[in-house]
């Protein structure tokens, strides 16, 4: 009777987000902010790829970043340094962010003029993936060392992003990790996912990825 | 109010995990099982170090492994190629282990004759940390890919467990990665923790931790 009790809980929470992550959705949609949510495992690179990410764009786009840490600011000081707009969220203990805590985020943000917010999620390869957070694009990072099986381990995340960035490839030699296998994993998972292998460090495959981004934000309008 | 009733679930959901954790622990102690929970973020190293670990220790224990996973049985594949006993964990989404999936899996496991039992948790650095499973023992492995930045941004996982196992050592001068701070970060967050630099790929740094965990399981009964 107890277990039952919880999977009630459990679906109320997430059909509330859903219904929040639908307001959201369509709230940044009217004001024409273009809202992406970025994944991953802890370590993977997701504060490198959105400095390379922003500095790319920033002269194309007005961009703003929410930061999301279950404690310290450091990534939230190492995007200042781009001069792209960005807060801090702490998500006192929390696994992930849901929708919200994003619009209390976009709040504290101001958007007003803002064409990109990027919400840095919690480092988590598990919760974030069951929690909308109103984003209208869903994008993950897996980084080489974290190795080319994490499709099959973890396969609720490759089912719900709209998009794959696989970071660290420079150090490809360095690690046993098949390209060829996780792309065909995660196309097996998600047949419309769309991939682009990057070493955010030696900033070399950003281009084509911007590219998309930026056309993406753009044809969103 | 309805954020308080939330509140109150989850207070509820620790206290009744945290008394079955206690139980957990007094059976097993009991059983003469020294129990050891492995926890960190999806691709540190997890199963290739209990490889290492089994083939260090399995002339001079007896050594059982529960492999939890969200999906697929990978893992428990590649141990089971070291003889040891292995059985496989679904948690059906869940993103960590609690103490009564961790009793479930003693009963499958059957642990009659067995001197260690190496729970392999969720890939996650947030979750598992608030549960406790009821083992003798946390262990958490930090890889070097994933930074030294990882003591401020998941302080409560560095503070639950005893020991902190620093793996991917061989990348070392691949990676921007300040060996000497993590240490400093750990300790200030947990004086007591010990701590094993290590590459369960090149087979070095295991015979120090092995030599403790040996002494460790001898010394408890």
């Amino acid at each position: 009777m107890e277990q039952l009790k919880v999977i009630e809980i459990q679906k109320n929470v997430y059909a509330k987000n859903d219904e929040e992550a639908a307001k959201v959705r369509a709230e940044v949609k009217q004001k024409g902010v273009y809202l992406m949510n970025l994944m991953s495992s802890p370590g993977s690179g997701k504060t490198t790829t959105l400095v390379r990410t922003i500095q790319h764009l920033k002269e194309k786009l007005n961009i703003g970043i929410i930061e999301a840490d279950i404690d310290s600011d450091v990534d939230a000081k190492t995007i200042a340094t781009t001069g792209a707009k960005v807060i801090q969220l702490h998500t006192g203990g929390m696994c992930h962010l849901d929708a919200n805590m994003t619009r209390q985020g976009l709040d504290i943000l101001e958007t007003d003029g803002l064409d990109l917010v990027v919400l840095e999620n919690i480092g988590n390869l598990v919760c974030p993936a069951s929690f909308d957070t109103g984003a209208t694009l869903n994008v993950m990072i897996l980084s080489v060392p974290e190795g080319d099986d994490k499709p099959l381990k973890y396969p609720k995340m490759f089912k719900v992003v709209d998009v794959l960035l696989i970071n660290k490839l420079d150090a490809i030699g360095y690690f046993d990790f098949d390209l060829n296998a996780v792309i065909e994993r995660a196309k097996a998972l998600n047949p419309n996912i769309v991939i682009f292998p990057m070493s955010a460090k030696l900033n070399q495959g950003i281009d084509a990825w911007c590219d998309w981004l930026e056309h993406a934000v753009k044809s969103s309008r």
